[in-house]
């Protein structure tokens, strides 16, 4: 980043992951120590670790954590181990497509060294250095999917204007700068005058806590709003493009994300409001055909009935906390993904993009489109 | 009412306004006594006592203190006294059409003393008695609109089935038993199998404080979400009506209301749910064309940067927090009011209904409607 200090928000130090604690952001910068998966799958259910793409990095480190903590001395039992970390990553979280998308990625690594040969080392030791390599380079590629993405998202918003968010999708749930909110810093650092309307984000709040922090670190002209405000901001003419990401996006573009984003794109469509989703091609799961098909997390009542930890509601009162909701392709204007931007029908789309090879964008082959 | 002892959020009391502190609900029932026009409208501008139409029964007594803190020996000087009570009460809160209705008829009432005469006793006195008269009579009028109200409303929902509402509109925003809230209690009261998805309404969380309360006191099924969950809850068929009430209701049926319910209203129209307004007539402003000519009270950033009270977004985040919200006509499916229940176009039903006596409901002439 340019003007200021980069976020960290998962690092690997030392053969330990340090995980800044999301949860007492903007309040205090505190970081967790995971040395195993399950300290991992743990950050990453309550929440001290979220946003799609970073869950997948932190479950990817979490894997190198299980090889490492492995005292397997063979290449089954090491695997066996791994196999276990895997099941248990993969249930931290049931709604993000990333997880799952990075412990495949490492076991497929771990599987390769056997095939690929260990060039004479002991097969246990070789197996953790390409889990710790592996890792290593999907947080790195994240990092250039968000450069991608914000580069190609920026074009499609106005040289002016007012752009709505929700979540968080920055430094704080990815390996860089962000998926929509990358789309927004990119357009910003581009000379374009946005300013953002933020979506506080109920239950949990990010919007309020990290999106404002960090659009306040980037300069970001932006006002934070209830979540009820979208639909008389857009009513007024206030709201010239909605820009959220993505947990898990379905082969016919169905796009799961944040509870309020699908009541975000429908207020959209009414009003004539342009609605993007940007998302690395990890988050894409053409195993999924669609959203109905997508399980979708219910989270603890008290995060709706104790705001900020303090029980509010009456004592008994039962809440509903789906913790995402589906948004139909037919809703979305465009998908920005690292491999280009497409519009509906997004099917045929996604399967042309995911020919093409992970992480590398070529500008040529890009159907980039000017905005409306 | 029949399950519990009755809320009392306002209450006469040897001559000061007993007003129940809301901002403490549900977790302190205490009390602050009003004694001039003044603390009325300070309680109203802090929300200690909020609710359209318990706002017009508030700032009637607040003119009732104001005549009788008055030391005015003379007609002239109690009626300057008075308007100066119409002013401070007038200017608590904009977008609340009870409260000018409320403090005009009882300067009406004032006026009337003088024209009708005072029967030989002082005319200030005279006055004083008129004015504690009108706004007991306020009180009790705005009891038995309620009382229609559900009456009307609650044949309008199904006889199973799910209603989403929106903010508190029970009897802690009342003189009675609610209008929207109303409407789904007398329902329930009636046999009805209603299960109620209450919106917690941020960013001053009337769902969750007060009408969880409330519906849990009348044994109301009832689960709580946050405001972005209606889409999804539409989406999955869960949602048979949606029932909300107002706070100003334009010649043309364009509707003010708690931020959030404009939105609402898409939604419902997206996918087919029937949308309700329940009000009583003191709500409906003839002298409002539409909803273009509404002023939309914005209120303290605070409420939306520091949830609770305690500081949440970093430091220096602007916020935008209207409070309210316009509803066009064209959303509504109907419009319950004591005086019946009406469909578009509402302008000549509304000034149809308008011709008939206040308060009073005469069954054979009220358009009630089957649920569809």
């Amino acid at each position: 980043m340019r003007d200021t200090p980069p976020v960290k928000p998962v690092e690997w130090v030392d053969g330990t992951l340090r995980i800044l604690d999301q949860r007492q952001l903007p309040r205090a910068e505190r970081y967790l120590s995971a040395r195993t998966p399950e300290d991992v799958a743990e950050a990453i259910r309550v929440m001290a670790v979220r946003g799609a793409p970073l869950l997948g990095i932190a479950a990817a480190y979490g894997m190198a954590l299980a090889a490492r903590e492995s005292n397997a001395r063979d290449h089954g039992a090491l695997i066996g181990d791994l196999e276990r970390a895997r099941q248990v990553l993969k249930g931290s979280r049931p709604t993000a497509a990333n997880i799952g998308w990075a412990v495949d990625r490492v076991m497929a690594a771990a599987h390769r060294v056997t095939v690929d040969g260990t060039n004479g080392r002991a097969e246990p030791d070789a197996i953790r250095d390409a889990i710790a390599a592996e890792a290593g380079c999907i947080a790195l590629e994240d990092e250039a999917s968000c450069e991608a993405i914000g580069r190609l998202g920026s074009e499609l918003l106005p040289e002016q204007g007012n752009v709505l968010t929700h979540c968080n999708t920055g430094a704080l749930a990815t390996g860089g700068l962000g998926t929509a909110q990358g789309v927004i810093v990119s357009a910003h650092r581009a000379g374009k005058r946005i300013h953002v309307w933020v979506d506080e984000t109920r239950p949990v709040l990010q919007g309020a806590r990290l999106t404002a922090w960090e659009l306040q670190r980037h300069k970001v002209p932006m006002t934070l709003v209830p979540d009820s405000a979208a639909g008389t901001l857009m009513a007024k003419g206030r709201v010239d493009a909605v820009v959220v990401g993505a947990d898990r996006i379905a082969e016919n573009g169905d796009v799961a994300n944040k509870l309020g984003t699908y009541q975000l794109a429908v207020l959209a469509a009414h009003h004539g409001v342009p609605f993007y989703v940007a998302a690395p091609f990890s988050t894409i799961d053409l195993d999924t055909p669609n959203g109905e098909a997508m399980v979708i997390e219910e989270r603890d009542p008290r995060e709706v009935t104790d705001p900020l930890g303090m029980p509010l509601a009456p004592e008994g009162t039962s809440a509903f906390n789906p913790a995402f909701d589906v948004t139909p392709a037919n809703l979305i204007t465009a998908l920005v993904t690292d491999r280009g931007v497409i519009r509906p029908p997004f099917g045929p789309a996604l399967k042309r993009l995911a020919r093409r090879s992970s992480g590398r964008v070529q500008d040529s082959d890009i159907p980039t489109e000017v905005p409306a």
